[in-house]
């Protein structure tokens, strides 16, 4: 993880601001011979795409992937592959409407990076957020749709929201269920709870914060590269750096604290396949390497830091004013942090699948 | 954070086994300059050293540092003062009583990380878990102890236990009481229920889980690297990769979910030296980057994988055993980690300055 | 170095294809607060454009340079500035003609990565050579930009071919007439003898290499990172990874190996500002860290691989063939290689002043 | 390269000064399962060595290698194997008499790194160089030793001196004799030349410089990572930052400015493993990747700098002095530069090994 660039052998590396003339990113490092066209990466695209439901913002944008490098046609199929060299995809921005951010030009927003920007660089973007928008989350998802191709179809990778403000899903995951709904949610009595509760925070002026959990079933033993380099540790890194994420659990995660040490640990048994483990608090990482159970990690993503409701705040000038927030926002940013959250882990497994190759063979 | 290093202009680099010869560092990038002794470093050591109160390990190691390099006399003051070449730290391992560990050899330990070594590499150092051993957390602390150099003293680092096992301490931080307990606990009442408690479990045979709070006083605003060298990014994956660490949380962190936009939004004041907040929820990080309010994050210490009540396991040739362990071990792993979160906070700040220093001057 | 990527603080990233829509490269880790247009990079750009003599390939590219990311107005001067988030910039590619490169499908152009390409990753873009193709250094030349304003107006980056085929220019340079001819000759004489030369080449189907050199007047004493980040380290990488690029050489170079030890010592005397040095084999770094003298390298050029000339090889398919290039190409592709050499000095300098800064201050 | 590592999944870090108590790397990402022991790693260390020969520093250091960790015995063979873990590797200094160094303390040594190192730290380790000492070289060489295991037999490492100041060995390599002459030199009839040449230069109270020629056979096509992680351009900043290295070049080098077009291309006709080159230009590597030719190096280093003959300088306070060096110093330090180089190229090699199998499987 270095500025805007993470990965070591697989690498993705984003650039773009909210309302700049597009976004994008490179994918460096991608095996060649793999399929790939502009429609496979739409597909996930589309899911985080704003203006789906009542609960994500209005704005209106198509958010079309165009593959700039790196894909060309394999002499035997004919179809368009990877080649082994940088992948390039732009998105461009359609709906920019800069005038709704003319008054935030010299107002801190609270909550949002506003004030630190600033600090650090001393110049920015003003409109919607410049770099620090969430709009930058469509380059990882691209990414992300590269990285699949990566992992190949023998590994399954979902997430789903598993609580919006205080409100849980059934710890009972219907994963078939999570497409049917505009939450994500894999549950589907926790739907028309979650539509009111937004309903209610949307009118109030308000936001409202959520959990998301996501998974890879199908990871080998073996990926990780301990022990900084942890698969777990990279993880955590890569979902931490979601726009608004403060908290990363892995397995039993924060639950583990209150544990016994001989009902936390993951007993095994002798299977046909090598071991099998009895239990899956360790969430599919021990010693920062995959166990082969599944990769199970949650995220927490904070109530969306623009509302209606006027919050305290100062000018670049040092006056104080209120700032409240107009215009099309997510009421509860954390249901588009889906996809997003399923292309990070994606890459993170892509880049191990990688470089446990390299060093192991 | 590759394989073994972390940090990109302040570099960390650590080696060794639990019973080999030795374990250690290499710091890189060090700047040039700063009074640099043993005794300045052992100091942290010995916070972490095993052997100082019955609730931790029992292995005689007296944690001796030395320094092999990067360390000369200043032609100033004469004292040690660094170089800016590599800074290598060495620890003679004492203790090593190998056979203690003898019966491990073929049998996965639950929890531990003796199966995924071995999925991955198919040979793995089996004594006291090898490299995967928390005794590698020793060459972080050492390596803390140079960062606190470079951070000098205008930044406080502190960690506190704040939860074993089901048992929270007070939301108040008394510091001053931190190090007249065992536990590095910030809370003079809670000393006697984690006694008792700790008392049974260790009688019990089994172990204990913790929760550790860390923060970082006197950050400035403006450090840290958007947007996947994220300042919090880089802390979760620090956290992520200390032995047995299966969450993080930067400020409210997961309560942050439920929480609403106006209550979570830290509002700002126009103050003497610049905007003040009315709260500190993002825990000092904004869009990834430091805010000037203290930094705060917590991370989860699953209990003690090694106990003395039976689990069940598997050997290597794939037969069904019962794994106890005996022998001297934490009953709460989680007290030793508070250096080590300290070093690992200490190190990707003192990184996060001279990476801000490098690019805005 | 690293795939597709260079630079520590200050990081380049390239991509695309000769025949691809487009081209184009993203910096990232740049000092915020830097005036930047698309005509401060164009300039450079256009040095480097194909078509501008005869001895250059008459391939139609304007090479027009976008800024789609990374700069935004200073609210002080209202100016363009870099915002210290990444640099997307983009060229794209006009005069594609595809079907001249229909025939080499199929066959490894000597001289070329054809047959490594295809070894490597078992599918290329054929066309033009793709990711191979030296179009790739428009991305370097642009990126050169944005470092030469990391820079500033202190340090002057300069370079001239000072050898094409057995032809030498005077060892004096003369640097104002650099600009007048096509072959950025810093000798007026030598001019005519590489016209006729390379008149002479190109009607008899063949093509020459070259000498370049590069240097940079104004650079401190103190950059460089030893000693794997040594700065002639550095510049040895980058000027090698510059297309047909087979040998480099600091200050005296080879001919070092045949001086004296008192000859080629570069002895000093007290000057009014600090040492002062004799002379200048060690080219301006000395244990991998700049004197303050001007930083001198050379590169070879081999000669262009595309020739008019049959000469022989073999198919994908493993049937021997006589391959000769038809269509525009550069008899001496060196000439164009200049503006590349300095972009990459220039890039490399601008990550060692940040790196410098970053650990020294 | 950064700092005082390099490589990326096969990872190198060096530590340690001249007269400080040690010095030794890490090598990280070493592939599990090697056979390693000091004695394999010794044999390389024991060609570097001081005191071999006249034509050599008489220092007297045994360079006694000891492995610290990251090798274990494997369950199968009982033999020691690499783990997969950081390997650390250390040699003690024995042989410091830091009182040959007083007088140096505060002059600058032409043609040394005393200036620099004091230029950019402000502080320095002056005895003997510190951490600008070609003894810092032994590290390299261990390193070298670990990576000659990833790589196999089936490539063949092999370096020689070609010439020492102005005289040239023959072009055809004698290999048999490298290890019968104290220059490490492939042609008989050249050891008396050289021997008379180097005793003259030694009694004239000066030094001499060398070209060293390395290569590997036995590399398969299609490593090395286009474009800036060319495998060209990995060697020649490796081979640059070795101690004194002024030059590199590949295949024909400079040369290759003053052939044809026609002349430098290496032809290729169909083989019976593939196709087969007329010749090796291209010193084994096209376009960043390997042809499957041997890749052949050169480096150039000057005159080692510490002479008896006394040369200008300056001291840290401004004065103009005359330096003269006594003490055991190399008088061409370019012949122990024959088993780094090697080692090098193994280490850049092994890397990309691994990362070549990382993305291509």
């Amino acid at each position: 993880m270095s500025h805007n660039t993470f990965g070591h052998l697989f690498r993705v590396t984003t650039w773009g601001e909210s309302h700049g003339p597009a976004l994008g990113c490179i994918v460096d490092g991608c095996p060649p011979g793999l399929p790939l066209t502009p429609e496979m990466l739409q597909v996930f695209l589309d899911q985080r795409r704003p203006g789906t439901s009542r609960f994500v913002t209005q704005r209106k944008e198509p958010d079309a992937i165009k593959i700039l490098s790196g894909v060309f046609e394999d002499d035997r199929t004919g179809g368009p592959v990877t080649t082994g060299t940088p992948i390039s995809l732009m998105i461009e921005n359609m709906d920019q409407r800069s005038k709704d951010y003319s008054e935030i030009r010299d107002r801190y927003r609270p909550g949002h990076a506003d004030f630190t920007y600033d600090a650090k660089y001393g110049v920015r973007d003003y409109r919607g957020g410049g770099r620090s928008s969430a709009r930058e989350t469509a380059a990882r998802v691209a990414a992300g749709g590269v990285a699949r191709q990566v992992l190949g179809s023998g590994i399954t990778l979902r997430a789903c929201v598993t609580q919006i403000g205080p409100h849980k899903a059934s710890p009972n995951r219907n994963w078939e269920h999570r497409d049917t709904n505009p939450f994500f949610a894999a549950d589907e009595a926790v739907v028309p709870v979650w539509e009111k509760f937004l309903d209610e925070t949307r009118k109030a002026g308000s936001s409202a914060g959520a959990i998301i959990e996501v998974e890879a079933v199908g990871v080998p033993a073996g990926w990780g590269a301990p022990v900084y380099g942890k698969l777990d540790a990279e993880i955590a890194a890569a979902l931490m750096s979601i726009n608004a994420a403060k908290a990363v659990e892995i397995g039993a995660g924060f639950d583990a604290a209150m544990l016994s040490g001989e009902t936390n640990a993951d007993q095994m048994r002798s299977g046909e396949d090598g071991p099998e483990f009895l239990s899956n608090n360790n969430g599919g990482i021990a010693g920062g390497i995959s166990t082969g159970q599944p990769v199970v990690a949650r995220l927490a993503i904070k109530p969306t830091s623009s509302i209606l409701t006027a919050v305290q705040s100062v000018t670049r000038e040092g006056e104080n004013v209120e700032v409240s927030t107009k215009g099309r926002h997510d009421p509860c940013v954390g249901i588009r942090a889906v996809p997003v959250a399923e292309a990070m882990l994606a890459c993170i497994l892509a880049d191990a699948k990688l470089r446990h190759r390299g060093q192991v063979g």
